[in-house]
């Protein structure tokens, strides 16, 4: 049997509709960053990234990177083994103790990704809770749809964002049944933030936890970096906050918060808690760090904010369309995956502007777009040039400036 | 709906059975290794770890952790993003190239564990080759079945170890089915090695397709640290080779190997693949400085097969049963959860010996064990002393003497 050519052929359609990805190879430049030395053969040697989830460039803050190094030089380069065979080591239980403090929960559970952390939270949840219904936004993040479908539970998609839906099929089920629902506060692609208040007091009305990533609000919103659940005032109300330490914190692992019992259960059955090398202890260290570094500091916040602003107004005033909304993620919708890629390589080759075009499958076809993330380390002379380029490439490619 | 009774419902008869999880809290010491001071109010303040995964004590290598600090000073904690959103670093193709090699393979795919690996993999191979059958060693680990489970293909379990068992199921098979045979080359639980030569060889007289988990034996075995396919001269014979940088390498991460097309394949279509943040660049470097030392060097090796020989022959000398097996592992069964850890304790507060009890969902219950994991830094009088301690142990507990 010819597996390869099974293969190939996979691939040859996704090359044939233009959603074949190439990745561009980067070496982030500790203390240039969102500068990059690139190594793509048609793109100059420095380039400017303009689509990274170091929103805040914590992965390369001072803290950050001594705490890491340190840690490195304390105990090694790896945890050595499980957290139960041998690999739980103190660095784990005291980023375990900052997060629970972070949401205000009383405990927390760290995995090796948010990816990680979804899919197993979900699918062990899901999976042993009798009768369990989970009800997911439909926008939900690829590791939340993975786990719930893991889960084998049964499942509800709501309307994105449309608590009132969410009620309807709430009451639609049975009253006895243990009910999830699970969304997210920033979702990543369209920056839209949601309505949490209305959607905890509809899970609350119809006695249902509440289970919400915050993977692109951690570290970004509420004053010590809680998220859109402590700006909002609502930590306390949602029953498990999900979070990242690879985008904001600049590092890397994943982790759930909640009561002691909820967090207990998901370590003691969760395969993809259980049945894996722990995270480091030097990323622990430097994630605990860089929680620290936000609890307490407002700067890099308010410079992102200034940044995201400034940028958005820029674009506004040469008539360049992208999707309004309250956080810090500016999409330039595009449409088509080929032109995407084409305006993403001419930014890349000919103004060393690195903005990698999104498509299927992250979004969904037809929806293509370029998705910039302006951080705090943007000086207005980058924005500026960014600003500039679109221009040029605008009216080159006589792309709608209608409103997307 | 009072979610955290139900939690607290599942928890209490896990307790009540036994296996109710303890981790202990280690603190490793660089250059000390495989002694870590230990947090838990009821051991000494310095321990030796005796079931660490960091078989080799790569994790402290200088080497190793030279290259990742390096890496951070260079690039920063963090990758900033998905591998195809700014994600990818120099370090991870540095790494996948490494990986190629040490496989002899044309490519490699790099994951944030071998635990993703295996279930990213193997969901999508599943799920995308249609009426895909994998046929999975019975005793395969968690990964691997979660990752059959969640690719929905058609599954067939084979007999561990059981070239005959695996020949007769394949040939029940319809011919034109693309069928994937899934295995590994140590079982860690029970140390033994595969009949590999026998597996490709029905695997290949079916036209199927072969999935080698080699996470116990990289690093380990072959004059290269390829694993047990290099020491068989079997590697360009295996399909698939998938491996973890976080046990003899002493790092984190996982990856497979294999054709161009495939690694392709699985890089443009696996969901634990796409979405999660990309392996910090400086854990590659780690990771590529272990490999490469492991590829020259047989210093480690040479001394862990010493010292492996050395415990077995004290044990045997002693009369406490341990499993034969031809490699590095050593279990001494115990069969109750309960006197496991029980054991387990009291090496641990009268000895300063940790070694975890393994438990289930590790390990069938009724089956209990301690797993010993001699390394090259394991001194003949740490030897010693363990043999003494459990020599002591074993006539108070009087268990049996016979072979397990
Ligand atoms: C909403 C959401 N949840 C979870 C994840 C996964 O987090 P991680 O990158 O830590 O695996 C991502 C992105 O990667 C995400 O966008
Ligand atoms: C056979 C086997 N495969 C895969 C894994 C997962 O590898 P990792 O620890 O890198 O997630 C493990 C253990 O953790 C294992 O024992």
């Amino acid at each position: 049997m010819d597996f390869d050519a099974m293969f190939t052929a996979q691939l040859d359609a996704l090359k044939k509709e233009g959603n074949y990805r190439i990745f561009a190879e980067l070496e982030r430049q500790c203390g240039a960053f969102p500068k990059a030395k690139s190594h793509d053969a048609d793109a100059p040697e420095e380039v400017t990234v303009w689509c990274s989830n170091d929103y805040l460039g914590m992965g390369q803050h001072p803290v950050v990177r001594q705490a890491m190094k340190d840690a490195i030089d304390a105990c090694g380069t790896g945890a050595g083994g499980t957290r139960n065979i041998s690999g739980t080591a103190h660095h784990h239980l005291v980023l375990e103790r900052e997060l629970a403090d972070l949401h205000g929960k009383e405990a927390a559970l760290l995995f090796t990704s948010g990816y990680v952390s979804n899919w197993a939270a979900l699918s062990t949840l899901g999976a042993r809770l009798p009768d369990a219904v989970i009800l997911s936004d439909e926008l939900n993040h690829a590791s939340m749809i993975e786990g719930i479908r893991h889960s084998r539970a049964k499942k509800v998609i709501w309307r994105h964002n449309d608590p009132e839906d969410l009620d309807r099929k709430l009451a639609a089920l049975p009253a006895n049944a243990p009910k999830i629902v699970a969304f997210e506060s920033v979702y990543s692609m369209d920056g839209d933030i949601s309505p949490m208040e209305e959607i905890v007091e509809v899970a609350e009305k119809h006695g249902a936890m509440t289970y919400l990533d915050e993977v692109h609000a951690v570290g970004l919103y509420g004053p010590r970096g809680g998220g859109v659940s402590e700006e909002r005032g609502l930590a306390h109300r949602i029953t498990l906050i999900e979070g990242t330490l690879g985008k904001a914190y600049g590092c890397m692992g994943g982790y759930v918060t909640g009561s002691a019992a909820m967090c207990d259960f998901i370590r003691s059955f969760a395969s993809g808690f259980i049945f894996t090398t722990a995270l480091p202890p030097a990323v622990a260290a430097a994630a605990t760090a860089s929680i620290r570094h936000l609890k307490e500091s407002q700067t890099e916040r308010q410079a992102q904010r200034a940044q995201v602003a400034r940028l958005r107004s820029l674009l506004d005033r040469v008539g360049i369309p992208h999707l309004d909304n309250d956080s810090h993620i500016i999409p330039v919708m595009i449409k088509d995956p080929v032109k995407c890629r084409m305006l993403a390589d001419i930014l890349m080759r000919d103004y060393g502007i690195y903005v990698q075009p999104i498509n299927y499958p992250t979004v969904p076809k037809g929806t293509e777009r370029l998705r910039f993330t302006p951080g705090p380390l943007h000086t207005d002379a980058d924005l500026d040039h960014l600003v500039r380029a679109l221009t040029v490439l605008w009216k080159q490619c006589a792309l709608a400036h209608a409103v997307a």
